[in-house]
């Protein structure tokens, strides 16, 4: 093509022909992006004010590299800043190395996961890998999924196979069904839940929230109650959701408990283990997952405690067999791949990017032994944060830690209970101006808490201590 | 975290600790990529097999480096190759050299899109980008929208809200809508309107697929037409897709025709211009999109014509609180973000990186009239193919090309027509064994047609005489 107006690294030349261009192009941005990240500790968890760039729009003509480089340092001045050791406030972590290189690779590839004609590679790596998974759950010889960007796609996904599989809506959707379909899950359940039932039209109300315990779990003996007394009045109740991994405390549903119950009253069992999922890395921590073996479909994201750059989730299902029948849309312009079923068929997705490579690298170059190190670690120091807190009268647990996540808060006896949520919102705003530990500031409960996430692989006992330094120094002058 | 188990550059040190590893490794990567991509042209457009890597499972423990990047190298050759000049037969193109760099810029900060807080600058951006964008088409001072990781699911989202406006379907779902309720597209619509369909519980059979002219438009007619018909039948007609870019023709609904169509009868009009979209940045052809401005929403991926690595896609919405009031599902664990809503709380996805960083830079590497010269020189190469092909009174056009899409087939006299479907395949299977070109084979009107989608940057006049060349020589042998 004439390419006149464009910049000569516009495109990397498949001749070679522009390689001192693309190479210095690609030499200084990471560059910018190593040296950002190689002095994260010297900025804080969360930047202080954002700098909006110059030019958000749509320029004319190509800006000056510099000047684009440039505003994008500042940009990055101006993101959050996960890399920093004392970052420890979502299930979000700075990523392994090799899944953002990977990451880079399958963008300059980009491949397309709709079909095997265009990701002949990647879609057989895709399926292969997410069939290993769904062994090490215990799923058996006929399970296997899908990636998705995201867990909210996955835990959609799973509930859409659930309404289609049990109520027979792929083709005629709910139009033909009489008596109002619900599905339960937690109270303490993700969002995404809700969103995946507004989705697929079966409404917000049709979440039939159980009542969890004080540890953030849902009871298998609250679920049967909910379920009878949905068909008590006239529902249909086609799906439960168990969830290994709660956004604010990390807890995990009894999945054994929860898993007969669903059985008999004939209900699809999804378990949302997006977060808790990678304890099936661990040799100690496994346990926890028991039960999950029996789950019709699980979603499970490497983006979280793998350490995969995000997005990075998949959903599991039991049987592909009945994933297919009941989810496949088949798409006429797409080559014949024999066997395979091209993944855009059986997807919420179309087009996507290889997300399973920079999975399959972090597995390569972590390897399961590494994952356990870090999983455990982080239950090391989940420990001894919930020491310090036990050790201090004016701090209270949100629940028993299950998983890397402390969820606590002030309850100062010399402050009024009311003034509790500001107590805590000062005092996470003091440990962000400190510089050092940025906690995030959940509601719960109807109240404010202040929640760690054991993830980053940079904290150590030394970001503990330093993390309760301020507790006190806060706790002592109360602001 | 004691990291013993790990390589040392499993993760950036935020305090530069393995500076030099962690250079090296990023070095031996983009090296690895780049030199496979400069030497594209070597390698024919898709793999002649696939090579398995020997390791996909999970290693107990981490592979050597060495090991990993020699299978990763393989796992390359086994990929399509759409750097290839001779790569023309999907809506995919080898992508802009800065989209990749900051794709993995993106994920190496790992920054979380799905509230403010994770993304301070990039929830921002992204949002003021789309404001761009929808002005851009027209829509108007209320427009914005939110960014998606594909176009299925931007024709999701659409679609839901479309749905939930028209029908009040988020709370209580379809359970209370007593006449079916319907939605319109053109019979050469892309599949994701079924998916859809289906996901939203109104099935597949909800899509009424109004017929096409004989150059793939849906006419506002038989669009009138087909409303009508569904009324008298006791349905509930909401919404009618057009399509800006048809996925086999590239054709465009005559968009203005329709909004008359659908303002008439109030319904909903989505307009998917996730290939089509892109022409707005062409003074010259920019006219094809006139009517664009009197959408609900459209869909738009720069994923294909503006070359960023995918996935990069949109949705735009000519009401911004509309959009929200209708799909809004708050999460009560973010963090509050005043003014500023967060954007997973109004998107199909939850956690999603930044993929609007990608998308800016490759704005401000490339311009509107680096784009604009993209844009009139695929129409160049496109009219050049359609003249070869009137040329040859062995060749059919499916359509008159619209955009830069070219769908054609050798309907050759002395050949039954009834064979013509393989002597296509044939042909299209010839072209690959040349190592030349590759044209997709996709199915139309019930026959396989061959598709030449001239996006490709490297694409040029000899690359045509090339592809013609052994058109003809196949053409008078046959095989």
């Amino acid at each position: 093509m004439n390419q006149s107006d464009l910049p000569s690294s516009a495109f990397i030349d498949p001749r070679g022909g522009n390689k001192e261009a693309v190479q210095q192009l690609a030499g200084r941005m990471t560059e910018l992006i190593l040296s950002h990240l190689q002095t994260a500790r010297e900025r804080p968890p969360l930047p202080r004010g954002v700098q909006f760039p110059r030019a958000v729009g749509i320029p004319e003509s190509p800006l000056e590299e510099d000047e684009i480089l440039n505003q994008l340092r500042a940009m990055l001045a101006s993101s959050m800043n996960a890399a920093h050791p004392g970052f420890i406030g979502h299930m979000d972590s700075t990523p392994a190395a090799i899944s953002v290189l990977g990451e880079m690779v399958s963008a300059a590839v980009n491949n397309n996961m709709l079909s095997l004609e265009m990701s002949p590679l990647f879609s057989r790596l895709e399926s292969q890998l997410l069939r290993e998974f769904a062994k090490l759950f215990g799923l058996g010889e006929r399970a296997g999924g899908v990636m998705l960007s995201g867990g909210t796609l996955a835990n959609l996904q799973a509930l859409a196979v659930a309404r289609n599989a049990k109520l027979d809506t792929l083709k005629k959707g709910l139009a033909g069904v009489a008596r109002p379909p619900v599905l339960f899950a937690s109270e303490a359940a993700h969002t995404s839940i809700q969103k995946a039932s507004m989705l697929l039209g079966l409404g917000t109300i049709a979440v039939v929230a159980v009542r969890a315990n004080s540890d953030s779990q849902m009871e298998a003996e609250e679920l049967r109650r909910a379920i009878e007394r949905a068909k008590r009045e006239g529902k249909t109740p086609f799906c439960a959701v168990a969830t290994a991994g709660t956004t604010t405390t990390g807890s995990i549903d009894p999945l054994r408990d929860i898993a007969a119950v669903t059985r008999e009253h004939g209900l699809w069992l999804h378990v949302d283990a997006a977060y808790g999922g990678a304890l099936i890395l661990s040799e100690s921590q496994r346990h926890r997952l028991n039960g999950i073996e029996q789950a019709d479909s699980v979603t499970f994201n490497p983006q979280k405690w793998l350490y995969v750059a995000k997005t990075c989730a998949m959903v599991l299902f039991r049987d592909m067999e009945t994933f297919v029948g009941a989810f496949r849309v088949q798409a006429p312009y797409m080559a014949d791949s024999g066997e395979f079923i091209n993944l855009g068929e059986i997807s919420v997705q179309g087009t996507r990017h290889a997300e399973a490579l920079k999975l399959w690298l972090a597995l390569q170059y972590i390897g399961k032994r590494g994952y356990a190190q870090l999983i455990d670690e982080g239950y090391r120091l989940a420990e001894l944060v919930a020491q310090e807190i036990r050790r201090r009268p004016f701090l209270q647990l949100a629940s028993k830690p299950e998983t890397n996540v402390v969820c606590f808060r002030g309850a100062p006896p010399r402050t009024a209970p009311e003034e509790w949520d500001n107590w805590n919102a000062n005092l996470q705003a003091h440990l962000l101006r400190s510089g050092s530990t940025f906690l995030s500031l959940p509601l719960y409960r109807g109240n404010r808490w202040l929640r760690a996430v054991l993830l980053n692989p940079f904290a150590d006992d030394e970001s503990i201590r330093e993390l309760f330094k301020h507790v006190d120094a806060f706790a002592e002058t109360g602001k």
